[in-house]
């Protein structure tokens, strides 16, 4: 196969300047000639999740967005408030390639058995830079998909599927029967919910508009609440109480939402307590931030006792801590079931230069319900 | 001795009333007779703690205090603001008695041996209601004072030194090597630098004042950060980085401060790391909020990376959590370090009646370091 495979090719780079600058380009790199371990994949699909956002525009200001360079060739470039620059010093001046995970054909492969067993085949792939015509990487780290699945297909068969089986696996390791999710329309909440409907998990959607409700409804959730709506405290501690949730994840972080929950968990708890604790109960109440789409300050209001705790939740982390044995056999789950539980969406596939359009820009970056986008850099 | 033991005397009393009135007042009740496995103590001193506090003026607003009664019986009323009063509805018409500890001499026992053997002892004892001039609790609940010891030193040797133990414990069963301790010239402040300094823990000590940092230093304190300087974050980061400390305790609760802490922490930490992460360093930093001197939201600037905590903590859910034999041996641990280690300090002694007075409630009410009171029902 290796005729059609160029000397060069496009990977995607975001870029911090030290004037406050970002500016995100398509770089012509060489192609990596893949190592006897390795193998060469022509990346064919790869999703723009929420946290490739994160390190694509960084707290860069997304209404100074503009484009220049050529239809092919287009250049980024957006400003970053003056705050934020600190923060982001150790990136200053560092070209970025992004993209968490992705999928597509291996065209070439090391002389190892490993790396030659995967020839031909379409894989899918986690650990960064995959925004890129073409990724050189460990075979070990590939997963080949089944016969019949497509690179699309495969594409987010990592962040999504195992953050919400993290989640999940969370909750039962630190003694919760039920749990929480904010955001809970997305992507990654619809998946949680046909996790928990197949495994019979009570789950609580919050979300912030009644369109949410309804389609989370139509997709069978039994507990939907709205934090727009003006009963809304009253619907989550009745939420809460029905299914003894002590455990929340949230992926908008800011403001007062994971205190909000924190505080309706002691109600519903104490509902039924008559006798009066200066300390609140004795249940610990948990908030998981595992996102920041509110960049708010989170705010707190203690005055729901002093079992409670916020942290923050990466899914990389949790990995890493449940070793890897039980993190292969999450893996195993999302494999087989690929195209159900852990199906994901997209609402259209771009060429990695259309990514860098300001109007598909002004789309994904919006983070709205349904406006994830799959890039196909062999388009 | 029973001659001498009066059929009613005085307790301390605290009534939340449903017109959003707070109202303290000395209760004649019976004096009980104890059970078979019961003492009954004459309390000699129990001291005001934060704690304390907490119940016995719950959220009113002392800058409303008036004292009505007589001067032997008098009756301290004070305005709950509106919005705390939801909070408090199980309170409401419930006279609540008041006083976490105190020591005082068994006057009268129930016929077990555990009882009998205490009769004329000098105990410590936890448990509520200590604000009385008798009260009965189990035997087993006592701790019989080592000869020599007196009451006043006996008084305060649950609350305080078991919640210091409990940090330096908390932090060497979550696997952190030194902590940071706010609100550090406090007793409890002054007994951890004892502690740190005995075992050879390093101990951040966080104050508000010049001249707290002056006494804890006058202590021995190597680590001394005062919050109110210029130049705080830096000293608190050139802390954090020469000790290592990656939890700390929090007395105030409220505002930035726990936030300031983690993002000093995750600095500390990456001031040798060149690799930009943009998850932030994986060493997780854990902040617990033991109180509540600061009664404003806690709001969480969430730049410092994804591992990270913050949550309450609560001596007595600590003790349940660790287990009996541990449990007992921080307490053995106190009562050989009694009169050295786990001192205690009282700027005045007062009666009962005299601890209504409006003088007393300014100076003990502040809440300033140095200002605690101890308090001898028996004068």
């Amino acid at each position: 196969m290796n005729q059609s495979i160029p000397a060069a090719a496009l990977q995607l780079r975001s870029l911090v300047q030290a004037d406050g600058t970002l500016q995100i380009s398509l770089e012509s790199i060489p192609v990596p000639v893949p190592g006897p371990d390795e193998v060469l994949i022509q990346m064919q699909a790869t999703p723009i999740n929420p946290s490739d956002i994160g390190l694509l525009f960084g707290p860069a200001d997304l209404s100074t967005a503009q484009v220049s360079g050529t239809p092919d060739r287009p250049i980024v470039s957006a400003r970053i408030p003056e705050r934020a620059m600190p923060g982001l010093a150790a990136r200053i001046g560092e070209s970025m390639p992004v993209g968490n995970e992705g999928a597509g054909l291996v065209v070439a492969a090391g002389s190892s058995q490993g790396a030659q067993a995967l020839l031909g085949r379409t894989v899918a792939v986690i650990g960064g830079a995959m925004y890129a015509q073409y990724r050189a990487i460990p075979a070990a780290q590939c997963l080949a998909l089944p016969a019949g699945t497509t690179a699309a297909e495969g594409a987010s068969c990592f962040v999504n599927p195992l953050t919400a089986l993290g989640m999940v696996e969370t909750m039962k390791r630190e003694g919760h029967k039920a749990l929480v999710h904010t955001a809970a329309a997305s992507n990654l909440g619809q998946m949680l919910n046909r996790i928990c409907q197949k495994d019979g998990i009570a789950l609580v959607n919050i979300v912030r508009r009644p369109e949410q409700v309804a389609l989370l409804r139509g997709l069978g959730a039994q507990y939907v609440c709205d934090s727009s709506a003006p009963g809304f405290a009253t619907d989550l501690t009745d939420a809460l109480a029905a299914t003894g949730a002590t455990i929340a994840f949230d992926a908008t972080g800011g403001g007062t939402l994971a205190g909000t929950i924190l505080q309706c968990m002691e109600n519903a708890i104490s509902r039924n307590s008559k006798e009066y604790s200066r300390y609140g109960s004795a249940v610990h109440k948990q908030v998981y931030l595992y996102g920041h789409l509110d960049t708010r300050p989170t705010e707190i209001h203690r005055t729901f006792g002093m079992a409670w705790g916020i942290g923050g939740w990466l899914l990389f982390s949790f990995l890493k801590k449940i070793g890897d044995e039980a993190a292969q056999a999450l893996r195993e789950r999302v494999m087989a079931e690929l195209k159900t539980t852990f199906a994901s969406h997209y609402a259209r596939t771009v060429s990695l230069s259309e990514a860098l359009s300001a109007e598909a820009i002004a789309f994904y970056g919006s983070r709205n319900t349904g406006a994830k986008v799959l890039i196909d850099p062999s388009k």
